[in-house]
């Protein structure tokens, strides 16, 4: 499944943040010829939302304790890429389309993360800027 | 895969909106019970990310027509269940945590679609209220 679209490319961030909303990189989606009519009009969206297959992280923590927090929390509470179904969520900037690359920025991912599927970002649903942590 | 975490059920939908942020239909996400804790600490956030495995979904249109458009858009492009990886991304508003269950609102699927995966939403980084459709 996690080849069956491409791999995503990206600018190295050694020392770039790790926040995505902060990173400017401009980063390559390079698809499969057999899929590269699938971006067709994505560039009619500044936003899309990119699914990657997190490949390298183990699959077997129910419970996690991030460093930062120093107490175990639910893998559904946390963001990280370990977890039963190892998907990553990311929202990224449509900048153009070159052919089957989809060029995007603020992407935060490790070059050669296989990608799983590429969607339009829908403001009027996906956007909940009052979406609150206790 | 998609087994691996659990089906969501949610109230029909028979007379509901297609919006989910209009829908106000509670809905219960039943976690098989070996990732029950894979939940704890969720209720700290507002909002979560849902993914589900559309398993009814053919995986073979690389461009699709929709009704409202009339014309062939790029399937990365739309957010039709029908894609290579039939994986779809909605947000929801946490209510509770009962057990293995989690109570939603807003939530927009089928009933027993298998879900593949429950994230934390971050405003932070997953709300781009800004984002536009040309």
């Amino acid at each position: 499944m996690q080849a069956s679209i491409s791999s995503a490319t990206s600018a190295p961030r050694s020392r770039g943040p790790k926040n995505t909303a902060q990173s400017d990189a401009e980063g390559r989606v390079e698809l499969d010829p057999r899929y590269a009519q699938g971006l067709k009009e994505l560039q009619l969206y500044s936003h899309a939302i990119l699914l990657y297959w997190m490949d390298k992280a183990r699959r077997d923590l129910i419970e996690q304790v991030p460093a930062y927090l120093g107490h175990p929390r639910g893998t559904f509470a946390l963001r990280s890429p370990v977890r039963p179904n190892p998907i990553s969520v990311g929202v990224v900037e449509v900048v153009r389309i070159e052919g089957g690359t989809l060029v995007v920025r603020k992407v935060d991912c490790v070059d050669g993360t296989p990608l799983v599927d590429i969607k339009p970002y829908f403001a009027s649903t996906d956007s909940i800027p009052s979406a609150t942590r206790a």
